[in-house]
């Protein structure tokens, strides 16, 4: 099968994770994974993933490749959830074709990010959601979502010290919704800059909060400047929600 | 506020207790409570609680007592929820007359539990969530439910060495759901037997392992014998949802 790659889909809670990669001495999902293979097939097998994340944050939907892979694919997942930890399910293993890359091959990522907004925290959402008290009221909100659609530079709304090529973006939709105490901004686009999900879920509450008005957004877009947009939202409520190809 | 009481209304994830009562050495929801009050106070205030839960059982409404607390009632859930673990949220205080009684005063509780039924795990559930990946077709195990509701003798469904007055108990309702891949099995009735949804909901997944027809589980409930019942489900997908005074 070495004309072909697998792909993996995971999800992952990652609370116990130091996000994504990996790293020496501390519990990561892809070294959790690495060991997992080690585990079943005895040898050292690579994984390369569609993105990384920060610590804490969740997958619902996250995509890595393998090279090879020597047991049938429809047996992959049960053998490794067998191994892995229980915070991490795999949730399907397919063949694709050699030129298939996690990384290289996706055409946009989409995000949830996830709010409590009630007096006190519920205690099944601490680290998968991020805690806030004060008001949010959704349906004013929703000129954020529709300035921050489309192709624009984004570097107001990522974090300092990240070099990129270029900072340009195209966000395809950003709403902003609740179903009762939980508020969920979902966010995709054509890729992210570090912390730009965070940044823009922390403007969306910055806006409400110092009633921001429409064309605000679109101030802090063309003024490339980091210190106009919102805090970085708590990784705990950001979750990896959709992979395209 | 001597001639009056307080009642306190609580969730808490029961993953990290051993259950509702205060043993030694061991971490337990009053435990954790009766802690807390003391930090606040200076005081020993003692809570007596609506009904013990099994270590890792969960309460979505939990509702125990005190006898006089030195603050404003208003203030009671903030000022305790600033010294209680996060697994812990104080909802509501509020005063009643000096007859109420957590245990005493109870009508009837509602339990609801949790089963994750799919091919593999949801990394979210863990510890939340009753796991099985075998068939369960809730439309086909209405009559279950059907035949538990009502006032019966429910020895077949109490856990062995659990003396108790009388084993008859009324069920107001007893109905199983599915929404995707989360099956919901909910129980309100009277008063329960030790470890009673537990074992009605193995019975459930039981039912239908087995095929049992229309008339077995009235069958069951009249042997009062508990070895013709189900399996006693994990305390990791039980919840206490209502108590109803």
């Amino acid at each position: 099968m070495n004309d072909k790659k697998i792909r993996l889909t995971l999800c992952y809670d990652g609370r116990e994770f130091h996000g994504w990669q990996v790293q020496k001495d501390l519990p990561t999902v892809q070294g959790e994974l690495c060991s997992a293979l080690e585990k079943l097939t005895g040898q050292k097998i690579s994984v390369t993933g569609c993105s990384r994340t920060d610590a804490g944050v969740h997958a619902l939907e996250y995509v890595c490749h393998t090279d090879f892979f020597p047991i049938p694919c429809e047996n992959i997942p049960y053998a490794l959830n067998s191994k892995l930890p229980s915070a991490i399910t795999v949730r399907e293993a397919r063949i694709e074709d050699r030129d298939f890359h996690a990384r290289y091959s996706c055409l946009g990522k989409e995000y949830v990010y996830k709010i409590y907004n009630d007096r006190f925290m519920d205690p099944f959402l601490v680290d998968r959601a991020m805690f806030y008290p004060g008001v949010i009221d959704t349906d004013a909100l929703g000129f954020v979502g529709e300035e921050i659609v489309g192709t624009h530079d984004f570097s107001s709304f990522m974090a300092q010290g990240s070099p990129v090529e270029s900072t340009i973006r195209t966000v395809k939709w950003c709403n902003i919704s609740r179903d009762e105490n939980l508020v969920t901004v979902k966010v995709a686009a054509d890729g992210f800059l570090y912390n730009m999900v965070r940044i823009i879920v922390g403007t969306f509450i910055t806006a409400g909060r110092d009633g921001m008005k429409r064309g605000e957004i679109t101030e802090i877009i063309n003024s490339c400047d980091r210190t106009r947009a919102g805090f970085t939202a708590p990784a705990c409520g950001l979750y990896l929600n959709k992979v395209f190809y």
